[in-house]
């Protein structure tokens, strides 16, 4: 427990039990209660059906704040029509499990109805990032993830929030948000959790079936092959994301929609690489879509 | 001087000169520690070249307020390449009088640069209001207005923003965009100030000749002949509509941008007039272009 859970906790009387918030005003006049007494906000939002990823997301949350919120909403505008927005897995019982072993202290769990009111017409739109990459096969998703995002920071009204390093599109569309528009918080991106056998921690892998999932390993096994030809000198993207891709196609079940060698910051795709990089992998197993990346470090 | 000033101003020690602040990163660092020490923080973003109007709001500002901060910022983005944004009239040391006068606190007063970094690519769009009125005519103003004000309040972190009822359409949608977005404040809208002769104050006001500002009182008389007969009993859009466009079209330096009848939220134009509506009119004197409005009250 560091310092300022020890200090706080008292003061606050946070009850033993982890309280679940479904109204997102009464969450906010909590928010504005809690900074009035000067405590340190820690938030990690999900979509739920939570993971050893989130849960290492809620401890790094727990160890840096003094209040901990996790927020978890199936979010319907960051889903296109034709997507699994209502097949999406959902298990609030096991959530709130997790949560509470974490020292979560509040679960925000909002219904759609009450987060896009009637009459809703405000999206945040970051025009240049959310266009390659996963944007490109999900050209709405990003406006979704943005709009969202700033809606939660307002209700929770964090000092920091907790993303995972696995969609790393994601996390640098929301910290250009977040630089952009000056939000009054900080962007704290953590390193992807692992299955045993290297397969990215999602929630969307319980759609896998048995022989998918054997195969599904090839994201990291691609991202392995790239990391071990920047180590041995190679700097031509175009000869590491073909060797990747030749790997993932070796799999029957897999279906490669992009294989990228970026600029960690703009995504800018890289002819050459000096310096840092970012290798992103997606790939299609049936409708199950599966991402990965890997930051490589060049010289 | 009301009692949260009386109880906070020994509290934080505010000097009698008021401080001019350059930098959003400073500016936020503060509002952080005024809203830390409780102290309510009242917001009147203007473009500056004040006149009655904005000190009006400053007056009303610090009645509700702890800490009053006005930021002057010429927008760039709610310009249109055709439009006066180079032209938009300054007077800084005139600016800095008035606020003083009206016991401002801190004029936040940035550079565009540090407003719009390198590589910025982020807006808020506020979808359908803006589509309307004065949005037909400038198209890509509101989504500015819309940025803009995101940012500065994610800078200033005001607990209360003010904005004049003259720029009725520019109220509407940020009342839209923070209730959509739930931001952490409240939008107040006070009466438009208006010349002896009924002209509402507009810092473009300075751009009429002197014919032209003689027959600009056209916009509030065509006002009040929609007042006038909405008393009598009219409640017929279109007839009120054509009895204001004919008194402006009388002017010979007039020409009608647009005259309006709306519903005072969505701003959708209405047929019959049953409870509240709002006429709303734009008229061009050469390239000056004034707006006004008044709320109608039907039965």
């Amino acid at each position: 427990m560091n310092k300022a859970i020890e200090r706080a906790r008292p003061e606050i009387k946070i009850k033993p039990e982890m309280k679940i918030i479904r109204n997102p005003d009464e969450m906010q006049a909590l928010a504005n209660r809690l900074r009035e007494k000067g405590l340190v906000i820690g938030f990690v939002p999900t979509m739920g059906y939570l993971h050893e990823g989130h849960a290492s997301l809620l401890r790094t949350a727990r160890q840096q704040s003094d209040a901990v919120v996790l927020s978890i909403f199936v979010n319907p505008t960051q889903f296109a029509p034709n997507e699994d927005l209502d097949k999406y897995p959902r298990d609030m019982k096991r959530d709130e499990k997790i949560a509470r072993q974490e020292g979560t202290d509040y679960i925000f769990y909002p219904e759609a109805s009450t987060m896009y009111v009637p009459g809703y017409q405000t999206y945040v739109n970051v025009e240049e990032l959310p266009r390659s990459h996963c944007g490109r096969t999900r050209p709405t998703h990003f406006r979704g993830v943005a709009t969202v995002c700033t809606k939660l920071f307002n209700i929770v009204l964090p000092h920091r929030a907790f993303f995972g390093q696995k969609d790393y599109q994601q996390a640098a569309v929301i910290k250009r948000m977040v630089k952009d528009l000056n939000m009054n918080l900080e962007i704290m991106v953590l390193p992807t959790v692992r299955e045993a056998d290297g397969l990215a921690m999602s929630s969307r892998n319980v759609y896998l079936q048995p022989e998918e999932r054997k195969q599904a390993v090839c994201l990291r096994e691609s991202l392995e092959i790239a990391k071990d030809m920047v180590r041995k000198g190679e700097t031509e993207a175009q000869k590491i994301v073909a060797a990747m891709r030749r790997h993932i196609e070796s799999k029957p079940k897999a279906r490669v929609d992009y294989v990228s060698i970026a600029d960690t910051e703009t995504l800018a795709e890289l002819e050459t690489i000096t310096g840092e990089a970012v290798a992103l992998v997606a790939v299609y197993f049936g409708k199950t879509r599966l991402i990965d990346n890997e930051v490589l470090k060049a010289g």
